[in-house]
């Protein structure tokens, strides 16, 4: 069984060639430059390590395994324009190096070439992926319309990660399993897991941007407060102290609103809430892997990879 | 056999409902709107009228031949954007209307259900379709390119048009014939009879921005000219004339450039050689449909679709 880190070089070396050969007048050197600029290689190492519980070669399936790495990065890429986005991993973003519309079209393409990716396989893991691009497009739609509006409520900030961040999580094990050949019912756990790993995930984030060492974190502390960002942290409370969190958001002084927030989530209790439901998702995407009933040294790389990802959190 | 004309009707009427009955956060108004603010509906009509060269209940198929005419308007959509047009078809265009983040969102939500409309298709007519729309895009970067090039030969305007529009007619009676079960043989015909018509339409396009009645062809005579903008006409009289094309290009007065580059069109014999190119592109369409060997009564209805279309060419 592969670990995590096992995998990392064969999916660079995959992602390496993914864009070459192919004659596209310009419209895949965008496509190589983001996909090349970094990342962990989460989505396809899950896609990978999940095959492995049911089959013994996924060395086999690394070509395919990258789609929804491509995915993400187009998601990155046309994302980039809407939030006019200078940099994308300390480097500047495709429609800053190139232009708007090269962006918007390159953008394209790698959608299109994801299909094409995908061309050969059975119409169930076609249209899966369709339904999981889909939800990622309402995600960023609820995102942007978040913006704008003042009734947000923490159950729609929840369906919305899960449209924008954990359901292409949840769909990377799904492939995985179906390209393995698992039956409906592992598919699902699988799915579902990813899911709820995503979603923990996404929580782990908001959590570090207000708490997270900022050596360890790389961004400012408090961006999201600064910034008047909904997450959870802020909609619960909204929810509790509507009149002291309004009042704490309109602090002028930088240093002094993060750190007023920081404690009004304290006395609220809502640092601790937030880290109690991203611990429920947490064991719940355990528990859902656990279930499908393989032996442990199976699940292990798995296990770690979850670990891993949330060793900054608890 | 149906006409162009009897298909109009349920066309719409498919096409009317196709973003109905789904919440997704307003991704899909702005598709319902740009497909609903007009178009001849050539496309679709084209499936289903190839559809019924081979088999008789080509109203089966309205639902899955609209995927075209959808595809057809995700690109109008994005390339709005990229062409930063106010209007399309004498409404305000998506990203002016909404904005430009819902207008890139918006098209990829309905390149996405694209695929999805296709999701229980065979292979082969999904992945034809990544590899038209892979083209369409190839075409839309060369058509971008061009504009800032000025060693663009009329071999490369004609692969650009070919990209960019002539392989989704030719996908579109492809889709027809795959849907009715055509032979590979039969399908491959209708597949090339579709791009020679694209391109003979094409040419018949800039044949009329340049000489057609002003009335008749609804946009201003010359928008071409004015533009300097790379067609076959302009390309072929630098290649015959380059210094009298740029002579004449450097008019500054509107009406006496156009009338002088018209004038350097006829007196080149750039006019009569573009017009027969268009009548081989035209004639090729029709051999090619003919060759297929189905009776007079069944190819009917799509050689009166193409005189339709080309009744204000010759």
């Amino acid at each position: 069984m592969k670990e995590y880190k096992d995998w990392l070089k064969p999916i660079e070396e995959s992602i390496a060639v993914l864009y070459k050969d192919r004659d596209a007048y310009g419209l895949m050197d965008p496509m190589e430059y983001i996909i090349s600029i970094g990342g962990k290689r989460i989505r396809p190492a899950l896609v990978l390590m999940t095959y492995e519980l049911f089959k013994e070669d996924p060395e086999t399936v690394i070509e395919k395994a990258i789609v929804v790495e491509a995915f993400h990065n187009f998601t990155l890429m046309h994302d980039d324009i809407m939030d006019a986005a200078p940099l994308r991993r300390g480097k500047t973003t495709v429609h800053h190096k190139w232009d708007t519309p090269t962006a918007i079209l390159s953008g394209d393409a790698m959608l299109v070439h994801c299909y094409q990716m995908l061309a050969n396989e059975k119409n169930e893991i076609i249209a899966d992926f369709s339904k999981t691009a889909m939800e990622v497009c309402q995600g960023q739609m609820m995102d942007m319309n978040f913006e704008t509006r003042n009734d947000v409520s923490k159950e729609e900030y929840l369906e919305m990660i899960r449209l924008k961040t954990a359901v292409l999580i949840g769909y990377s094990m799904e492939l995985g399993a179906l390209l393995a050949g698992a039956n409906k019912e592992q598919t699902k756990l699988c799915y579902d897991c990813g899911v709820n790993m995503g979603l923990s995930f996404q929580i782990m984030d908001d959590l570090l941007d207000a708490f997270g060492d900022q050596a360890l974190v790389g961004k400012q502390k408090g961006g999201d407060i600064l910034a008047d960002k909904k997450t959870y942290l802020s909609l619960l409370t909204i929810e509790k102290a509507s009149e002291k969190y309004q009042e704490t958001s309109k602090e002028t002084k930088e240093s002094v609103k993060v750190e007023k927030m920081l404690a009004l989530y304290e006395e609220k209790g809502v640092r601790k809430e937030t880290e109690e439901l991203m611990k429920d998702y947490y064991h719940k995407a355990v528990d859902g892997l656990n279930s499908i009933g393989l032996a442990k040294e199976k699940t292990g790389p798995l296990m770690n990879l979850f670990g891993f990802l949330f060793q900054r959190a608890f």
